[in-house]
């Protein structure tokens, strides 16, 4: 089967592949259509490694991916062939203690699309759970569909945040997952979205959105701005979407007494945050690992007109063109914020 | 003072009054704009009496209401003569348990405006505790400013819902709290809506929202609206806003498994909530007494444009014609959401 | 496989059946110890029937198990041969979306045991999902472990109450399930338990338990009992495990303003919860079908010594004389918690 | 009036001093019992400052009190001349956002007493707010009354927790507040509770305690001690208690997946929280500044039996012996828990 193959770090070839294709009872076979290109993807691809994950052989990258069902396996009841639909990549023990308690995503044995050794979805086809197979509705594309992976990850951060109606949020960091969760934690019940970044085009893309109102901290003190649109008293919810240790640092000073703090963004660098001041604020800080619950979630959002996510897809590529795609995406231009692959017509 | 007083039942005034005046440290003075006039208004008007709350002697109407402030008891810091505001009608003892544990709606010593014997506020002027006196952002209206107070019940209605965004609503009855719980739980997360009543005309005005969905439960069937809409599932939120024993009857049926059921709507019969099948889907109920702590909340919402109360004003009638005004809501027109009186230009 | 089977209503036999017997590779096959005899499985014997469910073939009875571990399928990694186990007898699709998030009780796929068609486990030996198999700690006896599927009941109570600690509750009825909620409540926070019946031998068991307050109803006033033990407040947490219509009717009253009312028993009769009076007092009502995550739980609290369930098993049988037990459970003595019937020794 | 004067830094006098004796309508004034004597009053007496607070002129110190009710305040109806009482030390404004959300502790303009330049509680009598003071069960002493406050922090421990039925817990720092954690976690619904230190003496006074489980680090491996306790899974929750970088960086590796960490300790020193490692098990991180409601709570646990403070009462000094007292808790005896002043026989 032809695939985008990572063969090595920095080294990637769109070439034919053996993959297992046996088809269990409660599985789906998908021909993909469309496949996004995430930032984790991008990385193996410069670096071969990503923390405790090494690429040792040749992978398969994608993991944002939607497509059409091709063959159901003998217990699937609620997917047929021709359904258009996404799916979701991390696939638990479905009877892990993790799972039983409704928190899948934490089941330490979850198998993961496109994270060293297991391979991605780049392909022609791929063989996936039902469980973890959504169909999409009639008025959502297949590359909006592609995109609800990574804005699954800004409906965690919103489900995770518990917003109560009218809460003023502040999100640090513009970047495609800073603009997810944005967006799901505006549809999700916020007034208002602040979102901060260093660079005017990620800025520009977040503030064509009613409802976010971007600040260039390059220019602008995010404090003041946190409290003139909290009449003084500082955010209900701060969203951490940078990794960065200077936003990690400011985050409690940026919330509100008795407000809640959601990190997203895994930190490279050796960080500090603010204990103390923690305590003082009584705040609550909340984490954010993938996603569970929300691909449903998702599309209903996506469907009902309420979240758009169309003018977040920056370019797409036919599936000869993978790798360019993928220099493109290593290249790092501010003003891509999605770009997609398209596997099939 | 000029006040619209309820003589006894079915005899309104437009007169002279004798109020208490005296402006406490905590206080402010409200010269009057707008106030709206409620359902429970138009019961005292009609029969005297709403449940233990009887007219014993005259009483000033009106609990809806916003206009400007003129006067700042001396502990006051956080408003200023000329403030725009909207007030929220029910005081708490401040000290109470309930109040301690920010529950200070359930408060038994509450003294809400315009309940027999305490006194609205269809009047030229008002003092009111500054703490639950709010300013209105530029670009809201005195009209819809005076609309907070119906649709903090709406906020109540939704914050008590615990959405989780994405979630599938179903409100039971169409009338001016049914609508605004539909659009605070809108703004509050949902995807989508849904709304039944037997009155077109009310559907009409609930259906020209997007994301809301009438539904006239006098030609079609409710439920299988709601399983159409949630994939077979059953909606994730159930509210009640009728009061009626069937909708009462029907709320777990509608309900999906481990689901949630908010009940907002008074019911005035014998009604019968089916227990055993809410064991069996494991449902939550929660319930809804006023309000508390949504003031704020419902004004960040109508100033970002995430709710819109505008369409909702169907009517404004001047002081002068305020008996005019509540024989008009007396009567009961399907297509009136909201009538209100202009107190002062 | 010797086993008790329910012929038909009102016949039991203790006979050879045909069972099956393969085990998959997540299951575990199990030599049972003690089974408990619960009273659905004497309500099926009287009445052949329990709601939507009706006995149509012999069915073994029995769903309150422990046992030791005799062979492992060739995927458990978490069991062994000779481990001491208990069973949590109700097996959803794990892939389902109500498994998915966490609430597999109300999968309306599971299979339960003794639930018609479904055979139970008063048998000589069971095949059960590993996942579902919880091993007992050395501490705590077969016959506390046979007592751990009613008192989950009384646990899924405690969690569903999410009791704040130091919490006064109420609970309705001194059944068996009665008494499994106030000592689930108590040791997960309350610091009080008032548990109200007209049967004072019920209440002489459940009063022995230090920090639980039996009320005999047909004498004293449970409003009067339950202000005197809030300071006049009412309950913060009222437990319905009766059933019963009066019991039901009286929930609202005992509670205090902003409480939580827990409906455990499933009504028979028409009932009538006071809707106005809930929504008054903005009570959240919550609602226990079985339970789901607690098996672990429950078997901590046991062997840490803060529940003890010892004193609840009030006689044990020899598995020949299972028909004898099942006929002195269904002659319903008050002072009869719960009857046991050891399989093998 | 006769006080117990932190002169300045390091200078303590028991000598008169002249104190605001006015009684307001809300108020009530008591005679001193007894006072414990907290870290901070001590902290105040070696350093003459503690963070932002710093000691300018003469303050009384103390703020653990109970005491007997000598007059009421005219709008005062729950509590009466000789009461037996305790006293809540953080008066908040009671029409604050914070205070109207019930969070009435992260209220900034609370006042506390022995809080620079706010006075405290050693002396002969005090006013008090009535809404601030809690009635003595008759079985509950005025030195376990005193307690009341320490324990308090220990209680909002436990409900910030939100600690489900069974969960094993384990508390890192075995001083006063983090054995008041263990109780209270204990009282509050977990079935076991680890507590860890270097001081012997202190885990021995923790150990004495069903169902503490005291570990000494400087010996064991805390992390293979929380393992064995949980079957492998690690704690379902994690409480700090010391302040110090190490325990802080270990939080997370202590915590299972989907955990909770509760900070209680301020952290004197540079830490390092893992944020990274807590993302990666998406644990949710609480804080704890003061406590807020739960004075009742903790009064109900106490005169139930299900928290048992005596055994932590070291000593007793008359009040003459203040400065004797103070100076032997600057000592810092590892074996004294708590030391207290009794003001009056």
């Amino acid at each position: 089967m032809r695939a985008l193959v990572l063969e090595r770090r920095g080294v990637l070839a769109l070439r034919d592949i053996d993959l297992p294709r046996s088809l269990g009872a409660d599985d789906v076979r998908i021909k993909m259509h469309t496949v996004g290109i995430c930032g984790s993807d991008v990385h193996y691809y410069i670096h071969g490694e990503a923390g405790p994950c090494v690429l040792r052989e040749p992978m398969v990258l994608g993991h944002e991916a939607s497509g059409t069902i091709i063959e159901v396996g003998s217990s699937v009841t609620t997917l047929n062939v021709g359904d258009r639909v996404c799916m979701e990549p991390g696939i638990p023990d479905f009877r892990s203690k993790a799972s039983k308690l409704g928190k899948y995503n934490v089941d330490p044995s979850v198998v993961f699309w496109a994270t060293p050794p297991v391979h991605g979805c780049l392909t022609e086809s791929v063989v996936h759970p039902a469980a973890f197979t959504f169909k999409i509705p009639d008025n959502v594309s297949f590359g909006e569909a592609a995109m609800v992976e990574p804005f699954a990850v800004g409906m965690q951060a919103a489900v995770k945040a518990r917003i109560t109606p009218g809460d003023v949020a502040i999100v640090l960091g513009a970047g495609t997952i800073g603009i997810m969760i944005a967006l799901a934690a505006l549809a999700g019940g916020c007034s208002k979205v602040l979102i901060t970044d260093v660079h005017q085009p990620k800025l520009d893309i977040a503030g064509q959105y009613e409802g976010i109102v971007p600040i260039n901290i390059a220019k602008t003190n995010a404090k003041q701005q946190v409290l003139s649109h909290t009449d003084g008293w500082g955010a209900n919810i701060v969203f951490e979407a940078s990794g960065a240790s200077k936003a990690i640092a400011s985050l409690v000073d940026l919330c509100g007494p008795g407000g809640t703090i959601v990190l997203v963004g895994v930190p490279v660098h050796e960080n500090s945050l603010d204990v103390a001041g923690a305590i003082n604020k009584e705040v609550e800080i909340r984490t954010v690992f993938r996603y569970a619950n929300v691909f449903d979630r998702a599309l209903n959002l996506i469907a009902s007109g309420k979240v758009n996510l169309k003018p977040l897809i920056s370019q797409t590529f036919p599936f000869e063109e993978s790798v360019a795609a993928f220099e493109r995406a290593a290249s790092g231009q501010p003003s891509d914020v999605k770009l997609q692959i398209r596997v099939s017509a």
